[in-house]
């Protein structure tokens, strides 16, 4: 008798947490089984060619997310856009990174009180593995609020954070920093172990409930050339799976400005994000989206349903 | 016979002194009447499209000489040109404020160490009224000496220094900072009262056989918009007085990145801009300064021959 009871309660107790435990989807009020995308363009803030063309992506196309690099010359034009369209998703990129050869930008804190975050030209480092040489966590912590900081006195209210160049993805220690931030203000981070596959326990076990994993990066790199933007994206829409996927793309035009500004360089460079740009503007794309029964989410109902709720 | 023999003596000291008070052009080797013109090009390292276009025009033009702004992002795409060219003559456009809405910079020294010259968003003022109220003169000295110490460190072997929007020719006490910081480093400054009529009693108190006060300034303003850049200039040329002209320019083309850099506006816009280059890059431009017996002369002459000697 003793043990039917406590069968009835081990079976009751079960179905209740089992009914709490609703998966990000439906959390946010999706199906289930819904295929999520947020559709992200990086970037922002970095040049007018990069201004434009997002933001046009944002308005006529499918992109439905981008996030900012608060510490660069062009931040002023994409801050008084956010400042004027409240409705449009717009995250702090943080940036701790400046990795194009003529054209220079770095930290937003004064440069004394990070000395590890800056070459001796007073610019951030070219690359990720140098601020992680040279960069205390205390510094990238601090940068890293400041960015934060200065994105909302101009206007931007963020509705997620994510790392330029994946640096704060790249080091734990990095990512702590970020993920404290993220926390102070309530603003849901980007959680990958993309850019650093070894750090994904680590990183899962420092977060809560409150934070969101993404399922799967979709993201076009050096070694899908072959296939060709709109292929890659096609397909990549085609085959996504249940759950969040996060699709990172740079949308800027291929002009003077994005040409010098990338140089000669095919990665990422000035032709590459027009294609993206031409590929998430196009109806092919919103015909595939439509086809495939994909729903195209912001971080702005993460935040707002998951993070601060 | 005394007084024959001192006033013989006077005589001999007069043709004396009469023969050392050599007018500048004689100082650099020219015919002691010449009309002689520095034909300037401000606001390298603003943009790309600033420096695409001056260094065309001071390859294939008329232009002799250009300046720097060494806070701007686009800097070190202008230092690498200028280390590869070491016959061109650059200067350190020393530059205190940042004028255009929707792209931002502020100083290359330490934020936390000239908090007089930054506004709440970290960047410089957008006008030389606002530097004159917040910045003190120790603030405008330093942020001038690690102008031109980065300029230095990055392969720009500065001919001068000048001032963007005359910041540093619009106050007495800025304008001896940036006469000190000079004389340290043996490089002339551009000396005009210009931008301030009321000074020219005051820095000419200040100066030494050393420096060069320019002595007319020529450049196209907004009321000379009824003429066309043109005949302005055409005119402007044929009338050069013998003594030393600066002719300020800004040359850069009017395309994406200068349009939104400028807005709208019509001076010192990306319109105003382009004409100006297009001049300074026409035969027209090359014959009236050839029919006119004009010397194109550079600042490098200026600091080889008189501030350094």
């Amino acid at each position: 008798m003793k043990k039917g009871f406590t069968t009835f309660f081990v079976i009751l107790l079960s179905i209740s947490i089992y009914s709490q435990k609703k998966n990000l989807a439906e959390r946010l009020g999706y199906p289930k089984n819904a295929k999520l995308v947020i559709i992200h363009s990086d970037d922002l803030g970095v040049s007018h060619s990069q201004n434009a063309a997002s933001t046009m992506a944002m308005e006529k196309g499918s992109v439905s997310s981008a996030s900012i690099m608060v510490p660069c010359p062009w931040f002023s034009e994409i801050a008084a856009y956010a400042q004027a369209h409240p409705e449009a998703d717009f995250g702090v990129h943080i940036t701790l990174t400046s990795e194009d050869k003529y054209y220079k930008y770095g930290p937003v804190t004064s440069i004394d009180k990070v000395p590890g975050l800056v070459n001796k030209n007073g610019y951030f480092y070219s690359s990720v593995d140098s601020v992680i040489q040279n960069a205390s966590p205390a510094e990238v912590e601090q940068e890293t609020r400041n960015q934060v900081i200065k994105g909302k006195q101009m206007g931007v209210d963020p509705t997620h954070l994510d790392a330029h160049m994946g640096t704060v993805l790249s080091s734990l220690d990095f990512f702590k920093a970020y993920l404290k931030v993220g926390h102070e203000y309530k603003i849901p981070v980007l959680i990958t172990s993309f850019f650093q596959p070894n750090l994904k326990t680590k990183m899962d076990s420092l977060i809560s409930d409150k934070d969101v994993v993404v399922d799967n990066i979709l993201s076009f790199s050096p070694g899908d050339f072959k296939t060709g933007f709109p292929a890659f994206y096609t397909n990549g829409i085609k085959n996504l799976k249940p759950g969040l996927t996060y699709l990172i793309i740079h949308t800027a035009y291929d002009d003077d400005e994005m040409r010098a500004l990338k140089g000669n360089q095919p990665d990422w460079g000035a032709a590459w994000r027009q294609a993206e740009f031409n590929f998430f503007t196009s109806p092919a794309c919103a015909e595939v989206l439509k086809d495939n029964n994909v729903y195209v989410i912001t971080w702005k109902e993460i935040r707002d349903k998951i993070t601060r709720k």
